[in-house]
Parts: C-alpha cells; sequence; structure tokens
C-alpha cells in the first residue's frame, strides 16, 4: 500500500492540477473554487483558502457532510491567518470512488490526500466521524500531523445514539435541515445560532456539493457505528496520540456524548479541553468566534 | 448588616483615601501602589492597575494568599485592557482586622470593598479558596457582579485534600516554595513553569505585604474545609449564579480536584469549562498566555 500511495504521490506531484503554493488564493469558503487532485485512486474534490504560509488546517468533515457543511464563519476565519484544506473524503460530493464504510480506509484516504498536495506537515480540525479519521491519522502518522483539534467526537467505543436522534430529528415537524436541532441547543440563543448557521452554509450559491444520499448515510452510518461500538479498553489510540490536541463540544452532546469528550481529554496526553454551555454537536459553530479565538492560540503557541 | 454597610458605604465615598477613577493609574503589579479603603469596619489594602474604563476585573485570593502571591504575567495581562482591582481580605497582608474563618465573612467583606470602591458592575476572578467566595457573590449579588472566572476551585461540598497535600508539600525536601509542587506539574515543562512563576510574583521587591502566618493558615483552613465539606446536595449556590462562568483548572488539580471543577460547569447554567493539560491547582499561571487569551474573549463577549 505504502508503494502504491508513493507512486500515486510522485504521480500528483507532476501532474496535479493546482500547485500547493496556488491553491490558497481563496480569502472565502462561499466563493472558493472547487478543485481536484488525484491520490490512492480517487479524484479528491477540495477548496484551499488563506495565505500560502504556516502550517495548513486540514479539516476532516462530519457523517453524511460535503464541504458545504462546513461553517464559513469557523473556515473563513482560520483562513485569515493560515492555509486552509476543506475536502471530501471518497463517493461524497464531488470526489469520486465508492464510499468508504470504515474509519480505517478514511484515515488511509485522507493521508493520501494531504501527502497528495504536497504537505510535510498539517494540523486537524476534525469534527463528529471526521475526529474519529483525525485521531487515527494523529496516532498513525506523528511526523504528518502537528495539532490536532476534536470538535463533537468521541473516542473508539465511546458509544453513539445515532439511530435515535436522527429518528427524533427527522420527525421534527416544520424541520427542514436536521442541523438545526442536531447542532444546536433549543434554547433561544442555540435556536437563533443555528438559523444563522444554516443560512451561512447555504451562502454559497454556485458549484455547490452533490447532496449526499441514502448510500453515503449508510456507509458512514456503518463506519461511525462500527467505530463507536468497538472497544478499546486501553485507550491504545489515544495514548499514542502524543502531539498536542484542543477538544471541544457542547454541554449536551446528543450524538457523541459530552463524557466521551471527557474521555478524549483524560487519555490523550496533552490534552485541552473546552466545553460550552447550552449547546450540542455544533458548538463550535454556536460559538464560533470563541471557538476560533482559542483553537488559533492552540495551533500557534 | 444592609444599613451598616450603607453607612459604612457613605463614609467611603465621603473619605476614601484614593478615588476610584484614580486608582486604576498603574500598568503593573510589581510596582502598583497599596492603597488603602475602608469598608465593614475593614481598611483594606488593595493595588488597581489598568484603564479607567470597562467593567473592573476584582482577583480574589486563594487560602494564605495575599497580593503578592498573584502572578503579575495573569494580572498584567488583563490590565492592559480593563481596570485590575486585587486585595487583601480580612486580616491578610496589610488589611487589618482578625482574619475571617468562614466563607460567608469573606463574602460579605468582599462585597463591602467593592462597594466601597464605587463600583456598580464588576467581574470576578476567584481562585482557590476566592473561587468559593466568587460563587456566593455571583449568586447574591446579581446587580453586581456581571461574569465570573472560577478558577482551581470547586462547589460547596466538593471535597478537598488541603491536608494532604499540604503535608506532602511541606515534607519534600529542596522545596522551600510549596507552590511549586501544589500549583504546577512535576513534568519538565510544570517545574519549569512553577520556576518562572515564582520568579513573578517575587519580583515585587518594596512595599511586599507581610507573610501569612499560623493565624491566618488555620482561620482560612478552617474556611476552606467546612465549606468543601458541608453537603450542598441540590446545588442551590450554583443553581442560582445565572451570570457568564468560566470554569477552568488544570488535568490533575490535587488540592480541590479536576472533577468539582467539572461539576461546577454542570450545574451553574451558563458555565464554559476549560481544563488544560499537564497541569495542576495553578494551571491559569502555568498557561498565563493561553488563559488570559480565552478569558478576555470570555469578559469581552
Amino acid at each position: 500500500m505504502h508503494k502504491f500511495i508513493k507512486s500515486l504521490l510522485f504521480i500528483a506531484t507532476t501532474f496535479s492540477v493546482v500547485e500547493p503554493g496556488l491553491a490558497s488564493a481563496a480569502d472565502k469558503l462561499e466563493t472558493a473554487p472547487t478543485q481536484f487532485i488525484e491520490a490512492n485512486g480517487v479524484k479528491f474534490s477540495y477548496r484551499a483558502l488563506g495565505p500560502n504560509t504556516g502550517t495548513p488546517l486540514v479539516f476532516l468533515q462530519h457523517f453524511t457532510g460535503t464541504m458545504d457543511a462546513w461553517d464559513p464563519a469557523v473556515v473563513n476565519a482560520f483562513a485569515k491567518t493560515r492555509p486552509v484544506v476543506v475536502f471530501n473524503n471518497r463517493g461524497v460530493g464531488a470526489t469520486d470512488g465508492v464510499v468508504a464504510d470504515n474509519v480505517a480506509q478514511m484515515t488511509t484516504d485522507a493521508y493520501a490526500f494531504i501527502q497528495a498536495l504536497g504537505y510535510k506537515k498539517v494540523d486537524l480540525l476534525g469534527f463528529s466521524l471526521g475526529g474519529f479519521v483525525a485521531q487515527e491519522l494523529a496516532a498513525q502518522h506523528p511526523e504528518l500531523i502537528h495539532k490536532v483539534i476534536l470538535a463533537g467526537t468521541t473516542h473508539q467505543g465511546g458509544g453513539n445514539n445515532l439511530m435515535k436522534v436522527l429518528n427524533e430529528a427527522f420527525s421534527r415537524a416544520n424541520a427542514p435541515d436536521p442541523r438545526d436541532y442536531l447542532f444546536f441547543s433549543q434554547s433561544d440563543a442555540g435556536k437563533k445560532a443555528g438559523a444563522e448557521f444554516l443560512s451561512r452554509v447555504y451562502a454559497r450559491t454556485k458549484d455547490r456539493d452533490p447532496e449526499s444520499g441514502k448510500e453515503i448515510a449508510d456507509a458512514h452510518g456503518k463506519a461511525l457505528i462500527i467505530w463507536t461500538s468497538t472497544p478499546d479498553p486501553e485507550y491504545k489510540t489515544l495514548t499514542a496520540i502524543q502531539q498536542p490536541v484542543l477538544v471541544v463540544t457542547g454541554n449536551n452532546d446528543t450524538m457523541l456524548d459530552t463524557a466521551g469528550s471527557i474521555t478524549l481529554y483524560k487519555h490523550i496526553k496533552n490534552a485541552q479541553l473546552v466545553l460550552y454551555p447550552d449547546s450540542n454537536h455544533g458548538s463550535i459553530f454556536q460559538y464560533h468566534d470563541s471557538f476560533v479565538n482559542t483553537a488559533n492560540y492552540f495551533l500557534n503557541h
């Protein structure tokens, strides 16, 4: 596999559509052009923002999420001072290939994608399912992964309420987008933040990713359920992570419960924990300014 | 009591040594002049820093701590953008009166002191024992207390290991100041941070507070032990706190354990939790820059 990646890397380096140095011209996720790069047999779609210098921050997305599901308030704020890359995993959005149905495959693919971009060292922001991939990447590739933000996520074997909360979310009347209910608290402040988030993620009008359908939901659901129900009683993945880690979630994360974030904090050697009040799975979007302030400090020092 | 405070307030307002507006001239704790103001029958010693505008941040000190025990790196950083006040509680340092041996008295005194300074609205930073006073002030005086930082502290009935950890700290060889062991982790980074902290708190050479002796340790010890061993099973104090609260401590707070900070976070309605890695009771001093960055954002928004 490693040889295969290397040969792909060679191809990617030689024929990549966009030079890494040129990829970071955009300053807004809403208008950043979709670009493509080949790695691991997949043509990955991605968008790059921010300056050309500094350690790139690579975003790893949640269950069924495309690049359009990232909050421009978070992505653009980071991109003011560092290169930022969002991308679609195998089979998601404008990335081709068969959707990955396990975290190991997603990890291999994310690694190949980052390598293809020519980056020698990156920071990661893994949200939810993307947080599992971030943990695996950090544990397996200390030479590549510099610092890690784990948002709204949990450890292997940490359990999930995916089916329960998805059923609840979709069964609600007048809820066209389940994220307002799953990601945000239902206080006045939480509802307002949820509406603002949805307005931001729908601000991009051109060149949006195709919406995720049942095939993606099934594969990602399988990956998520298997990873969260496979015990890791000795926390081997967490104890392998030596990089500085920032763990963030809401006080009422119903999808991957808040206790799982506390466990991440306790078993990762060098982890800071930030838990927000009055918030759920999407606390980093609800408190985007506060989160970016803390996260930028964490990444810069 | 309220009438008594009012008449003292009148006296303080009329005859106070320093006008509130003039009190915030200094920019360094190391050289800020010690000032005095009468309140509640006590002549309080205090030091004021920072600009004259903005919500003042009042520091509430730990077990046996004087003004000289505050970290200039923290105090001065806050004072760049807001008025900051440190003071000695009754019978401590240059403040006269009999040392208070209970949290209720400390709370009454702190309230009278803040009122005497003429402040209508303040933020609090309560560290350890000072965090108990901060909780009581916030719960009892919502009209006065705007936002609260609770550092290295716990809830009423939260338990303490004071005797155990003090004995351990004082029984160590080559440990002239127990704070290097109690406040800081014993990793290389923690030891370095501890040495730097001690260097900072001893930077003030003139007009230092008298050191605290056995009388203060006994009274503060009694206050601390009674408060942490008196159960509050319904968390009445915590649920009475409606202000935004930032709870901060280290992952290995041995004096007032880290779990107590998680409980504060869980039972205060609007609380954000920050737990640092590789740190003990004094995490806000070990990670002073990161802490001030997060705390300033919290106070400003």
